[in-house]
């Protein structure tokens, strides 16, 4: 099996190497020059599928960029989302839900995503006017309704109505642009962008094993870069391949790889009414459907955790106010659960986040952090087998131990320092008390995370 | 009854207006203007108690603040104690621990407390320095050796040893200094601070039905800026009285006024392993003992609560960086249980509480975070019958509604603007799911936070 980059042929990278590519800036944009090397400059695209991303002006404010997006296949697709599981569930979220069972996620045909407004918390009105979105990108279809075979995603303040006139009057106008070429898929990634300063797009090509010689697609490109934290906060994705997968397996696939991706990533701990990921798989490259088990489902699988761990850990490198970028470790766990509950409880806390952002290597803050997670039995954490690491990612050799079996260790400051100058980190906790581990990627909480969230709405 | 504030006696106050009294500032202390009302200038304390602060530099840097506090009673008392719930548990939380266990909470007689080091994971020798500790000040005591009647509580930095010497030697210092006076109940007050910008200091006068004519008094001191969230986030709190009170009936009275209090409120949502709020009844003042239940128990329990109410509310005054104080009243909810949840969860947003720093109205935020409470079942929180409103504590006059029935309101952005302009505000989240509520206190998220957390270590 060969993962090739597409825009990248001649190179041969292996799935290990999948996003070791030449990201640059996007000409003509104001992505700040730190994030430039996260944005494609090319990419090849899912066989069938067409997006765009066109201006309409959701908020008023915003007189040229593109904030509406749409994805389309030229044919059905089998599609599966999984939804934010706040309470306030949003306009969007409830039609999007109640589409896909009304089409038993089979006979899909796309998606229509605008940004500046999410559409929550706005009662039979926003309900009415999330419908009426997709009936305008179903009406666009083959000169037919198919408005059940549309999902819609919104995004932005929450409690106001959507200025709907815009919004229908901008669907035709987007649908006669749509377009395969990669600078319409970063145009669309663009538009669903709120405060994000860089789109999140990324796209690979792989085969299967039953289908050899078969070059089939997979692009996602995702939104989101404050209120994030599982379940799915604020956050969006739109996932595309043109390889035929079974609607079960699709679904399957989608539930686990978002446990592992973007339900591991925290920016500040809040979940939002609106999340959304979204898969579609129109089968357009040919060969045999891929089923709910066997050795393409396990590959399929495989690929698609690796892209969602990629996409997601975008929205964590464009975290509002980020200056750090750190993936914790916890191993040697009693359960996956408590492995991922420790993480997410250091993940969240203000007083690890801002001592990273002062570069200070406050162990004692993350022990805090993990032994003031909630749930854990007795038996989960045991203080006198704990141990807690600072390093640099896949690099052993500047490996800081803070806490070995808990007993802290003396920690050469100078070290520490220099090592906390790097963007990237990673922290390890060991918890000898099991087997299973569990990975999560998080930022630091910075004064300019308070500015831009002190002074979002006005 | 009467209950009266010592040191105003002229002012018959009843129970509700318990502390309106003339706060002003301390003569030469650097506390900040704004906070100068919070500290009394005076005031009576429980009999048979002396307490004292003393300087012993626990930190280097600190030469001539006072940083080791002493309570003593001259005869035995009966105490209790509520401790954190981190699996990390401190050295001097396990010392208390096993110390009032050995003494069946009973022949208690005094707590030392130091401030600059939290002697927290420090393994084997940090927990023979909190055994020196409790020896040290027991040795005082009577000429012989009390070391199990005595309680210790550290704060500070974690994951550093003590120097120990310097307390050790500064304990029987302290001992000698120690008095009954308002001076020397400030200093001690003052001496348990960290980044404190004021000691938290209260005391009351009450009577017990069962003895007429008695007049009683309850004070207490506590400590905490950062880190505070229940259970019980780095808060130190020393509770006295000079009432006789059963053991039981005591720690029966502290769970439950801490449950309402002290774990009602969150700064930024992390939970320490030091915190431990501590109670001492040494019925100097005389009168029929106080039991587990009947009049007496239900008159103490309700001032009990109403006291660590207000001393807990005193540290989210003092916030790291705080410029709002906010009440989360949670009302007609279907439990307790969920009603405080959902209040917690409102109270640790970052989205949330800078919102209220960049003085933002922004209830979609608010709801979110109801939204996303964990543990709610279905019939918890219905959108359709949630209400949200925003206003200044007991002033119905100046409610803004934001939300009802699910619905939003219209709001007047410049009757909210003029509103957040308040120090003091009030969130009602209305639930209509049931007749059960809960009242939480929290403060905001400032620039001022990051800065003092980036920065704290160093």
């Amino acid at each position: 099996m060969v993962l090739n980059i597409r825009g990248s042929p001649s190179q041969g990278f292996m799935a290990s190497n999948l996003f070791k590519r030449w990201y640059s800036v996007v000409p003509g944009s104001t992505i700040p020059a730190s994030k430039r090397r996260f944005v494609p400059t090319s990419g090849t695209y899912p066989q069938g599928f067409k997006v765009s991303g066109t201006h309409v002006g959701v908020k008023a404010s915003n007189t040229s960029f593109p904030d509406l997006a749409l994805v389309v296949s030229d044919r059905p697709c089998n599609a599966a989302a999984v939804f934010t599981q706040n309470k306030f569930q949003a306009a969007p979220v409830l039609v999007s839900r109640a589409n896909l069972q009304a089409q038993q996620s089979t006979n899909m045909r796309g998606v229509v995503i605008n940004a500046g407004c999410a559409n929550a918390v706005t009662g039979e009105g926003g309900l009415k006017d999330a419908k009426a979105m997709v009936s305008a990108l179903g009406s666009c279809l083959d000169g037919e309704n198919n408005a059940e075979s549309i999902l819609v995603m919104s995004t932005g303040v929450i409690g106001q109505r959507l200025p709907i006139d815009k919004i229908i009057s901008g669907i035709p106008t987007g649908y006669k642009t749509l377009s395969h070429s990669h600078e319409s898929w970063l145009t669309a990634a663009t538009a669903i962008c709120t405060t994000d300063t860089f789109p999140k797009l990324l796209s690979i090509k792989f085969e299967l094993p039953s289908a050899p010689g078969v070059t089939y697609c997979l692009s996602g490109m995702a939104k989101g870069s404050g209120m994030i934290h599982p379940n799915m906060a604020t956050l969006l994705g739109v996932l595309a391949t043109d390889a035929p997968v079974h609607q079960q397996a699709l679904s399957q696939m989608l539930k686990q790889s978002v446990d592992r991706s973007f339900n591991c990533i925290s920016v500040d701990g809040d979940s939002s009414t609106n999340d959304t990921i979204a898969i579609f798989a129109n089968g357009a490259a040919g060969g045999p459907q891929v089923g709910v088990s066997g050795q393409d489902f396990d590959h399929l699988s495989g690929i698609l955790l690796e892209f969602s761990q990629k996409l997601s850990q975008l929205l964590v490198r464009d975290g509002e106010g980020a200056t750090k970028f750190v993936r914790i470790r916890v191993r040697a766990a009693r359960s996956q659960q408590s492995a991922k509950a420790i993480a997410s409880s250091v993940a969240r806390s203000p007083l690890v986040k801002t001592a990273l952002y002062g570069k200070d290597a406050n162990w004692g803050r993350i022990l805090c952090a993990v032994g003031y997670t909630s749930g854990l039995t007795p038996e989960d954490v045991i203080p006198s087998s704990t141990s807690v690491s600072m390093g640099l990612p896949k690099d052993q050799g500047t490996v800081l131990k803070l806490l070995v079996n808990g007993e802290p260790e003396k920690v050469d400051e100078s070290k520490a320092a220099e090592l906390l100058e790097n963007e990237d980190l990673e922290i390890l906790i060991t918890l000898n008390t099991g087997s299973e581990e569990a990975d999560y990627w998080f930022c630091d909480f910075s004064h300019e995370y308070v500015t831009i969230n002190g002074d979002y709405r006005t």
